[in-house]
């Protein structure tokens, strides 16, 4: 086990009806005059954000609106954000909805007190974790990307398509986080499935680790995984199961709010090509990522087959002493349950016919470097080789 | 799952050589004057106070000390760390040590701010929820009572031996927790095995639940069960293998910060039934609840078998698809790891031959009502039978 730290201040608020209880949080958080971010059409149909607006003004909390926050979020709405909240003294977030609407509060946040360029922080040219950022809170409509309990942003920046995550320990993690799972009865299926693969990688990137000894932290890994395997399926046959869909809420926020990482070196080169592929063909994250990992599995599979090898027998009981092997079927096991939600496993499933696998690999290691990965160092061959898995999601 | 509310604020600061951060964390919490509150001679013995010191040295922190705080901790010394706290204009805590000297610090930081007589908050006169207190931080060298994590304290009153434990969702939480698993290598086999009974039980007494459909905190309680029970052994085996050490103390963390508690009703009984054994015969705490939790079990498996199965299918790998015979499986498995270990598991091994049972359920239920137990509800003459038990670890 590695020396680390770790602190999660985020106040979850789980349960029924908690959203109105989103203007008392705001005000416990210090804020007086917020901005209200949102994303399109359902939070409003839906009749949630009258609910959090009757909260708000209730606790005698003004705000102002930035909606229409589409996925894969982008940099100019933080611009246009960070120039808002200047003009009007406002001293806080709430973001309602699913990851991009918290991501872009996020880097609004982060970007308001900074004298440059939000952006210096993404690129790496200046340190978010020295940064202060006003407070931001969370009411939560989509569990996957885990950003209500994490210090993560993602944003991509438009003029070349760079999706960058930027990642703190503290700076960025909301103040509070409102998770009712009825908020989720209504997610479209397509919607539900990303998300469970998502909150699933999240856990995989921190479990798929080289160092050695950390039980405490595989062994919740893995039960979280094992929660989500068996709740998984009961959201899909009945989307309004309230105890099914609470299971998955929960698990998607304790599957990034670092508990999972505690002790140990994380890989994120799953993440990392799959952001490539979201960037270039706009395709939904979490499914990108049900077609990344079994793929990525399989080179490891060839390459470094003791932990996936664990994940195969613990997590999906696999019955095989031989590593590689009992790998191997783990990776049929996971590629069958993502088949199982209906979610994708191939680049054609993803309706992507003809990848341009070189533009993805050139992108990649722009961004994140020669050689990349934290359980195994990839090179521009490596990641070749297992984009080319994609294509053929039987290898 | 129940509606809940969680927030864990302390930061965690896990590995070798933390303790000399433990200056700068203190500056941290934004303290110049603090008490240094610790127990008998190991602390001093192993050097570890004199590093502590110099880092607080370092960055410029005053300190007075309170020493001596003994096991079971009692109210004198906290009477007596208020009335200096309040004389010295001391402004924080810095507890090194075990849970007596956690608990001893809270209970200080707590009553100085109070007009009234600290014990209020313990005997449920004053609500410590709602009240302030000092800020403490940790340096921690016994992982067992878990409460570098929480917002518990137990003190025992010694006018008529109630030993009470007051628990707060925020205001006892300590702010920092300095965690090397280094400090424990010394650590005596009966205190290593008593502190792995004692998260073994805050696991267990979150665990037994009457509240169903709580897969993703089951499984979390289930994973760091089965990792202390796959690290225990190396432990003893070779009490300086840093790995396991490590594993151990942060599942003991882990095992009581509230995570394995989220969304359910808890059940605290045998943590109750171990109070009064402790106050009364002041055996560790600990090594009583290794006697306890195999008896209540025992009575589970014949009223309430379900929860009882399933922890022993899932926690020591039981075949069967009995209930009630799972759940004596199971607790012959558990009275074997804990036998294993070298604890007690019957008054006797706990030397306690003439144990006056009639006395340990009066004070129970005049402590802690009439009916008990938050999985099974329990009368006077269901507790008498559960002590019973415990005469005869076979049953």
């Amino acid at each position: 086990m590695d020396n680390f730290t770790y602190c999660t201040p985020t106040r979850y608020l789980f349960g029924k009806d908690t959203e109105n209880q989103a203007g008392k949080m705001t005000a416990e958080m210090g804020c007086k005059n917020i901005m209200l971010v949102y994303g399109h059409g359902s939070v409003v149909r839906s009749g949630l954000l009258d609910r959090v607006k009757k909260s708000l003004d209730q606790a005698n909390i003004t705000y102002t609106e930035l909606s229409g926050i589409d996925p894969n979020p982008t940099d100019d709405r933080v611009y246009e954000g960070i120039e808002i909240v200047r003009q009007k003294n406002i001293d806080g977030f709430l973001a309602v909805g699913g990851g991009s609407v918290i991501d872009t509060a996020k880097a609004i946040a982060l970007g308001v007190p900074y004298d440059g360029d939000f952006w210096d922080f993404y690129s790496g040219k200046a340190n978010a974790n020295t940064a202060t950022a006003l407070p931001v809170g969370v009411v939560l409509t989509i569990p996957a990307a885990g950003s209500e309990g994490s210090g993560n942003s993602v944003i991509t920046r438009k003029e070349g398509l760079h999706k960058i995550s930027l990642r703190t320990d503290f700076t960025l993690r909301p103040k509070f986080a409102i998770l009712n799972p009825e908020l989720t009865f209504t997610l479209p299926q397509s919607q539900t499935v990303a998300g469970i693969a998502d909150m699933m990688a999240h856990i995989m990137e921190r479990y798929f680790t080289p160092t050695t000894d950390v039980e405490v932290t595989d062994r919740i890994s893995e039960g979280i995984l094992k929660a989500i395997i068996e709740e998984a399926p009961k959201v899909i046959a009945r989307p309004d199961d309230y105890q099914a869909r609470a299971n998955i809420m929960w698990a998607g926020t304790m599957a990034h709010n670092g508990i999972c990482g505690c002790g140990r070196v994380e890989d994120w080169v799953s993440h990392a090509m799959e952001h490539e592929i979201s960037a270039v063909y706009g395709v939904t994250h979490g499914a990108g990522l049900a077609v990344v990992f079994p793929a990525w599995l399989t080179f490891m599979a060839n390459h470094a087959s003791a932990k996936p090898a664990q994940f195969a027998r613990r997590v999906f009981g696999v019955n095989n002493h031989d590593d590689k092997s009992a790998a191997l079927e783990g990776i049929t096991a996971l590629r069958g349950f993502f088949l199982s939600l209906g979610l994708p496993v191939t680049f054609g499933m993803l309706g992507i016919e003809t990848p341009d696998i070189d533009l993805l690999v050139k992108k990649l290691h722009e961004n994140k470097g020669e050689i990349i990965g934290g359980y195994y160092r990839l090179t521009q061959a490596d990641t070749y080789e297992i984009y080319k898995m994609m294509l053929n999601g039987d290898i």
